[in-house]
């Protein structure tokens, strides 16, 4: 780490690879520390371009200008993980990356990533590499119907993916990826998705906010809550093992991994299913819930800072996503009591776009409040 | 209003007159409703322009700026009290201000504010004009020693002021403000000095934050808390205060009134001190302890939508200015327990300047944690 000697301080700029709502809510956690942030987009119209202080629109291949924008800040950082392995080795070359290669080598490939974890003696997911259409039968063979076909790489949202079933055609389906390289997953019969959203300081230190619940709709998370309503010792299980994770990878930032809660010999039990290196979509509650949100926590350890506060300020947080055409229901959300809504500034709604969220926090004082006319859920 | 029939959307660009912090948090709250802010400011170091989408430097006194300015947005608004007539009249040609060139006459010049504060019945310290040496002569002979010159408009943090103690040279004093028009305002023996961060929609709908006790050092605001140890009459009385005067003024925006808590015959009394058409520094703890900011809040009202919740969400907050050389503390304030940290991005650190701010909220559950070593007051 030959930077990390040089701790970044108020006024510096932090480099943010990626112009999307990640990019841009790490931009105004930024500004809020007294940071500037330089964003890094191919796309004119990137959401977080809005709130910046330098932005440069090139591609992600064109290494002059990389060189160009690692120079102009303090210290790399990125919001989405399919960061090509040349970017980041450019800009390594030049500045800090945070987090790191290993970080991205570790979550880009869905082989790797189960590898990796197994190999720290964390359960997943039964899983086999699919290369051909032939070994799509083998594996399919072992692991049985339902399975979950999927492409190694550039996988999210539940893009990248099909189901095999009883039926399924394997060769139409191994061809509807892409004949590319491929991972079968197993089907995990779960009773919940949790995720934890952690992060580690560049000494070491570990922080992880409060274990939350999540539901997708559609391979889109629709909705998470927190706490999830698990065993404290499933919890704290949880976090041991983003804990591990995070050491393994010696990383610098914050991170999420979603796991399966399934129901093992009568008790909860977990298998990993994914990690993100970086924000991430089910840590958006800690902006309304928490004195330090995930995003202001990654700053934070990004620039060799201490870890905030991730305890929550109520007796739990609900949030769910505005995708597509239900940003459209702002105006109402609004006018919802104690609602805090967030619109991303995307200028195009298409379907199965994230143009928004919100939350809500259960006072510490009460229980979960009783649905009424008022509710966020409630269509009209 | 000749525009009020044309309500903002997310996608809009909302004006701000203004680039320092007040404007910057503006901007920032904006972006997370999913708006653009276009930020107009003569320095081009202004702290506001590292979150907006576009930024005007030029003069408040240039015509021609001003229009393509206020022609490029949906509404303007402004983080100051002292927009020169003038450039307000030329913005409204254009677009709606909110708050109204009204708010700004009522607010500009603290004769006229006292007057019309009076005028709706409210209490405030006894007040004369100044305008020669000669009169504040006679003014002094009917408010006594000790008592308090002001110059009538452009104070601000303390500045534009003199006390006017026994042994005082009059002449001396009236010079040393510049011999311009002035007020003298007898002193207020009080309890303690409250304030009202409140809100009026476009449809007239109100709302108030909960009322907060400040601490001025230097006529700098120190330190802020919520909710004010006053009885829960004279709260109720501080806010129908700062009402009458929102709804006198047909305001739209948020504004803060601060007030003077005295002991008359035994109970509370209150005596408006200021009216400030904005934003308000004594608010700033609402961007962590409310689920609507005060600048969220300011947001919704100038674009036309409805007011959020002002409830506090721990049993009490505190929030510290950090002027001057104390922001160089943020390292050790980053390591206290549940403080939120929140710094301007001012390049230069002057005695006096606000560089930023922290806030922590006491939790619901408990009362105010005991000092402790890693308190934010303590020094080291």
């Amino acid at each position: 780490m030959p930077f990390s000697a040089s701790p970044m301080e108020p006024g510096g700029i932090i480099g943010i690879l990626g112009g999307g709502q990640l990019g841009r809510m790490i931009a105004m956690a930024a500004a809020r520390l007294g940071l500037r942030s330089h964003v890094y987009c191919p796309d004119p119209d990137s959401p977080a371009f809005d709130v910046c202080a330098e932005k440069t629109v090139a591609a992600y291949e064109d290494e002059a200008a990389l060189r160009r924008f690692a120079s102009s800040v303090g210290v790399v950082t990125y919001e989405f993980e399919n960061v090509p392995a040349r970017t980041a080795e450019v800009l390594a070359q030049v500045r800090p990356v945070r987090p790191d290669a290993a970080a991205l080598a570790a979550s880009q490939d869905r082989l790797v990533e189960k590898e990796f974890v197994a190999s720290l003696g964390i359960a997943t997911a039964p899983f086999l590499a699919v290369d051909t259409a032939g070994s799509l039968a083998r594996a399919v063979a072992q692991l049985g119907r339902p399975s979950i076909l999927k492409t190694r790489r550039f996988g999210y949202d539940g893009k990248g993916q099909t189901v095999v079933k009883e039926g399924t055609d394997l060769a139409v389906a191994f061809r509807s990826l892409g004949s590319v390289p491929c991972i079968l997953e197993g089907v995990v019969p779960f009773e919940r998705e949790v995720s934890v959203v952690a992060a580690r300081a560049l000494d070491g230190a570990f922080s992880a906010y409060p274990v939350c619940e999540n539901r997708h709709e559609h391979g889109i998370l629709q909705r998470s809550a927190a706490p999830a309503a698990v065993a404290p010792a499933t919890a704290a299980q949880a976090v041991a093992i983003a804990r591990t994770i995070a050491d393994a990878l010696g990383y610098v930032g914050v991170l999420a991994v979603e796991m399966f809660v399934t129901r093992e010999n009568g008790a909860e039990a977990l298998r990993v299913n994914e990690i993100a290196p970086r924000v991430h979509n089910s840590g958006h509650w800690t902006s309304d819930a928490t004195a330090c949100s995930q995003f202001e926590q990654h700053v934070r350890a990004i620039c060799g800072w201490p870890l905030g506060a991730t305890a929550l300020l109520g007796a739990g947080v609900e949030m769910e996503n505005l995708v597509g055409a239900a940003a459209s229901g702002w105006r109402r959300l609004l006018g919802c009591e104690g609602v805090a809504l967030h619109l991303y500034g995307k200028a195009e709604e298409r379907p199965g776009r994230k143009m928004g969220h919100w939350t809500r926090i259960v006072p510490a004082s009460c229980d979960k409040p009783a649905d009424d006319e008022r509710n966020p859920d409630a269509t009209g």
